[in-house]
């Protein structure tokens, strides 16, 4: 081979080795670019994401400021019916069972209310309250119980009303009313209580089946309508 | 007494009975009625829950269409990452670990391509595909799976692909891709693949701890750019 076709044989291989070299490095800077290109798409996907969430809360909010003065109406009717909280709650499917001892059924005779209140911005929780008539039991007229839901690490803050027994009055382990000394975070009895807070009318309708068995019969109500004036006129 | 007086006190009593009479029915319709504007109350709210859920399922269609084109130039740009999704899917915290044999693991490797497609009206169900490039393992270029919420029950309609398996290529009871055949309603698969789609980028990002136990680290996506470059000309 004469020296001129060797070197020109050497610059070819140097060549190539050049343009592999490149497109390696172009190769790897294509994946930079995907990846960073990546990244940014990403970003704008949760920038979507928050947006449909500031929407979707505002019309949560929306919705809430329509409910509130129907639930107020609602609360003022159901005043005139007599002991409707505490029938609706003694007969919500979850709620009826946690209501077992007599010292607890003897206080839920002198519960007069119930009320959800969500917080002001929806998402950030609600408060339950009991309002009571004056008894023998606490001193308080009102127990409540409020979750907050925190942003910053995704957990629930829970704050209570002491309940200020009255002498020895102190209930026991089993008595409804530890739920409101309780701070745990997955709290199906708040859930419960809100679920009974959005119809408790067919909970106050519910009817137990008497032949036993878990099968439970929610009865037309039309017809328990006629049924509570019947009773309502023997009663009295 | 005289005669005069006597039924003056029985016309008394007459009138005394009747009234209570009149007030026993008096009670008796006004508790008919509270009953009867509870009910109609629980109406009103029910079609102001029904308003704010077409208002919250107008806001998901409307980000839906959002999303979509940005989902589809992120699903073009994956195609210029050489095994992207199979990455993502295999480093999935909980879909990882359903990839355990070595037959899924070289079926994994045909793996193109994953999307999800969210159905017209978005809370009738979604639609997951995984493309495949042609192999010797089964027929089909693309296996896919439908959940379709069923809004007369409340279940979920499931619909799948039937895998075309080559000659006696079909998979044992261990495989992940027995799941294209099951049809459980609570199907945790389908959500893991979701959360997936949602961000595959932080699953192909993440970095198993191999020191063992459940620690996991997530690194910086600045720094694992310049890391993936890295790699990538180290493998060129």
């Amino acid at each position: 081979m004469g020296k001129h076709k060797q070197k020109k044989k050497q610059r070819k291989i140097k060549k190539l080795v050049e343009e592999d070299e490149n497109n390696i490095i172009d190769d790897g800077n294509h994946l930079v670019q995907c990846i960073e290109k990546l990244q940014e798409l990403q970003e704008e996907l949760e920038k979507i994401n928050e947006e449909k969430s500031v929407e979707l809360l505002k019309v949560e909010q929306k919705y809430n400021r329509i409910r509130k003065p129907v639930y107020e109406r609602r609360t003022n009717i159901i005043r005139d019916i007599p002991a409707f909280w505490s029938t609706a709650f003694l007969k919500h499917s979850i709620l009826g069972g946690l209501v077992s001892t007599e010292e607890d059924h003897k206080i839920f005779k002198f519960l007069s209310s119930i009320t959800v209140e969500q917080s002001e911005d929806v998402k950030s929780g609600y408060t339950i309250i009991f309002d009571f008539e004056p008894n023998v039991y606490f001193e308080n007229r009102k127990l409540w119980k409020t979750y907050t839901f925190l942003e910053e690490n995704g957990h629930t803050k829970i704050t209570t009303s002491s309940i200020q027994w009255v002498d020895d009055k102190g209930v026991d382990d089993d008595s409804f009313f530890r739920w409101f000394n309780e701070v745990t975070e997955h709290d199906e009895i708040g859930e419960a209580i809100k679920d009974l807070w959005c119809d408790p009318l067919s909970c106050f309708h519910h009817e137990e089946n008497e032949e036993g068995g878990d099968d439970v019969a929610v009865k037309d109500s039309k017809d328990d309508v006629v049924e509570d004036t019947e009773d309502a006129e023997q009663d009295i």
